[in-house]
């Protein structure tokens, strides 16, 4: 059995949209998966009843307090120690679900996984991920996206490696071509951790490298499947792409391609290099969302992500 | 009157395009302005009188040699000395034109700007800006977008002082709020340099500083007009912008926001903090993007962005 553990109280609109979401989820999950809601036990049987969600499908683990999106997280993880979320990581930690995801403070999220779980062995720093669309109907995995605002090149080479992984074990890519974004396509281009970076990857046989990419290339494709850069770039990177999405889709531009931009559609940023599965949903999200976020926890756990990187940064 | 230098051989369509941007552009110029066509006198010629522009129209600088797209741009400019690159930095800095402007090699203009003409006293480093489309009509300008890899605070706080003043001469905005691009609000967010540029950003007299701004408000307005960040991100976001226009060009989507990115209304790149006004064309341009970088050229002599610039530093 798989157990995936969901903060009931993660998100502008929960518990309702959070239940509404594992209510989705079920029709997608495997039989033999169950959903262990974290939360305050009376709101979500109230909430669970309202809509129909059989109390033999999921189980509560009750939790007396919440992390309020506006609440300064690093401080609320240290004194909230009966949150959701912090209740969350400590069942993970015990053993007790094999997955956690919220869609509540990414900040408090983040505390959890630096905090409660830990960096696997080997590994300089976890980071987060993203997928962004290509207009070849594929998507390319980048990271860091905001976890460290400072690289050295050692972490990103092994971004490299962790997003080798994820292409593989989650996006069924068979050998995933990685690339540096850098301001230039030459080795000696971009600052020195860049050039360093690129001696790393170059002469590593971990990684599938490609050379530098440069960001013109960003949605058309064809170049990379994993692009690596450092936290603050990657999340400059991202946010633009939101703008982007926001933008057109105010001005009631409407295409298929921009349509998959969609953060719905991506469950959240699954945090990777730490000792267990977390994902973190968007604060807003949708019970389409939730129920994305629960299938990328389940399919972590399912295809030994941790398993995979841990083995690889012991390997290397 | 105002003598503008333009690079005849620059660029993927020269000089053909050039010389048609010129004429396009006569329509536009002060009575009193003046092109100085830099190049092969005898192709020069050849052409001008093909497209009908007439010999009292401009005045020819003869240079024997080019410097190709694709040749290496720092090893051309020290060997082509005859280049028509070299030659119109060369009549700038002697004064014989009062600015100088080319579609050629990128990399061969920044050389120009850094060996033949020098940096503004005061100023650690000269930087180059371009001008992003608001949703609300208006244009933000981003610096430094490609010159500097790697920033120090200090050279973050004059990117600042020098965007607020584009902003005023050549934007016609009358107090430019000026933002630091982060990955957060808040003032302790980011890189440590950006940090300390957000501390002398802050404390100055000479800027209106609005705090930090995050990509996520990129093209939606309303926060600043002027966004400073190193030339690594601001690189990273100018080309993810191409990116973004090509895709939906290709893709076939047509909005009026969308048009407003076509590189061609900007007229290329001006390089700031330098001792004489040097605009930067796109490889690629077209007769209506000639001629507007010959336009931008002309406002920055009229509205003696340079002086303000150095004044400005001398003044610090």
């Amino acid at each position: 059995m798989i157990r995936i553990g969901v903060d009931a109280m993660g998100g502008d609109y929960a518990p309702e949209n959070v239940i509404l979401g594992v209510i989705d989820a079920y029709s997608y999950l495997d039989s033999e998966t169950k959903i262990f809601l974290v939360g305050d036990q009376e709101k979500i049987t109230e909430v669970c009843r309202h809509y129909g969600l059989d109390s033999g499908n999921f189980v509560v683990i009750h939790a007396s307090q919440t992390i309020g999106m506006g609440e300064h997280p690093v401080k609320s993880y240290l004194q909230k120690s009966d949150s959701s979320i912090n209740v969350g990581f400590n069942k993970l930690l015990e053993g007790g679900i094999d997955a956690f995801a919220s869609a509540g403070s990414t900040g408090a999220m983040l505390m959890g996984c630096v905090r409660t779980l830990k960096t696997l062995k080997g590994l300089l720093r976890p980071c987060i991920s993203a997928q962004i669309p290509l207009a070849n109907g594929k998507n390319m995995l980048i990271l860091d996206v905001g976890l460290n605002t400072e690289s050295k090149p050692k972490m990103l080479y092994q971004f490299g490696i962790i997003g080798s992984i994820y292409a593989k074990t989650m996006m069924g890519i068979a050998n995933p071509r990685v690339a540096l974004l850098n301001i230039g396509e030459e080795r000696e281009k971009g600052t020195l951790v860049a050039q360093e970076a690129y001696r790393m990857m170059e002469s590593s046989e971990d990684l599938n490298f490609v050379g530098n990419m440069e960001a013109n290339s960003l949605f058309s494709g064809g170049i990379a499947d994993v692009l690596v850069t450092d936290g603050f770039v990657g999340n400059v990177c991202l946010k633009q792409t939101e703008s982007m999405y926001e933008m057109f889709s105010k001005l009631g531009v409407n295409h298929p391609f921009l349509s998959r931009f969609n953060y719905e559609y991506y469950g959240g940023t699954p945090v990777l290099g730490v000792t267990a599965p977390v994902v973190i949903g968007h604060g807003a999200s949708t019970p389409l969302a939730i129920r994305n976020m629960i299938l990328e926890a389940e399919k972590s756990v399912k295809n030994k992500l941790v398993e995979r990187v841990q083995d690889a940064m012991l390997g290397q």
